[in-house]
């Protein structure tokens, strides 16, 4: 029973690697589809959301399935839970990837990131993918010194997010108002994605260290 | 053991309306305080929010009780993962209400809201109240037509968001980069208000008529 039940764990585990893996993908090929204007990248990632919706589904009536077949308590319940939570947080990560690619989409053939703050979303993009490739090893690896990495790129896309704000309130800002709109969107899905990534990071130490303070920490992050 | 697990259940029950009220009650006067520059009705709101989450944790708390002291299977076991979730949307709605909150209390003794698009936030306000309304009034009955209404809001919601994209790229709008900031983001955070309300009301439908499609129902909306 408990080999099985160990196998199941295991399983749910490679289902998170997997829809991190697409997630990380999602939001490097969104984030080059809008910084080159690439109508076909940015149509592939809105195309293969779904993907991650599938595996998202999957993976919760495994979990679902677990708990019914293995009734677990303590930790190997909390395990389960945890697992359900992540899978929703992978979930919108790869949303905000789709949202990216529809603002380029949008704008195609035009670009959607205003002159004055493109080097910010040059970085914002670089930082973004960095912390999804962080968010799959350390799903995968469980090493619990990722997630101090983690935290520190997504301060990294707070710091980008502000920078996006100071440059459309400077004097010199001479964005449309559709420029303002897309640089306040995109800025707020590239925030908004480091925070989920984070959110993971916190509930994988929570479950390695079983230090439940640090998965309900108060985040100074606005959370939506 | 059944009765004390139908008691434990209406607790859940019981639990997420008490959430829903308050979240209702911050979105009321969120809107208030951001339509008339309200500095202590924002605060009031900001300050509350961790109320919210509290409950949240609590009900999350009670969940795993119940998973680990009951181990229920079949529908039994869906209600309380369905509750989870919920208690989770119901949080992030809360955040919304703060956000707004936030924006309102950033641009005292100012209005946020440029006057070109104060009639539409004047409508995506009640439109806000009523769908959370809905939300509280559905979580306590469950009577499922009430879900159809509060698709109704959504979709209200939705032509009102379009109508703030609509009045920033008019050849009128003399909104300043910040007050083009402020609008897009407000926009959003009622939009996503709405959504979660939607995610809220289908849950409760799947729940009550054992329908797991209309859980899952491809939303025409963004989902972040």
């Amino acid at each position: 029973m408990r080999e099985i039940f160990e196998a199941e764990l295991q399983q749910l585990g490679d289902g998170l690697v997997d829809m991190s893996r697409l997630v990380e993908s999602a939001i490097g090929r969104a984030g080059t589809a809008l910084l080159e204007a690439d109508h076909q990248l940015a149509q592939d990632v809105i195309a293969s959301d779904h993907e991650i919706d599938r595996l998202e589904r999957e993976l919760d009536e495994r979990c679902v399935h677990l708990l019914a077949q293995q009734a677990p308590v303590a930790t190997d319940l909390r395990i389960v839970i945890t697992a359900l939570r992540i899978s929703a947080t992978l979930e919108r990560m790869g949303d905000l990837a789709r949202h990216v690619a529809e603002v380029a989409r949008g704008r195609y053939p035009g670009q959607a990131v205003a002159p004055a703050a493109r080097d910010t979303f040059v970085r914002m993009h670089d930082a973004a993918v960095h912390v999804a490739g962080r968010t799959t090893e350390l799903l995968q690896t469980r090493d619990v010194h990722l997630a101090a990495e983690v935290e520190k790129d997504d301060d990294a896309l707070d710091a980008l997010h502000q920078e996006t704000f100071a440059a459309m309130l400077a004097p010199g800002w001479t964005g449309t108002p559709q420029e303002t709109i897309d640089v306040t969107l995109l800025g707020r899905y590239y925030e908004r994605f480091g925070d989920h990534a984070v959110s993971v990071a916190r509930r994988i130490t929570f479950l390695v260290t079983g230090d439940f303070d640090s998965e309900h920490a108060p985040s100074h992050r606005a959370e939506v």
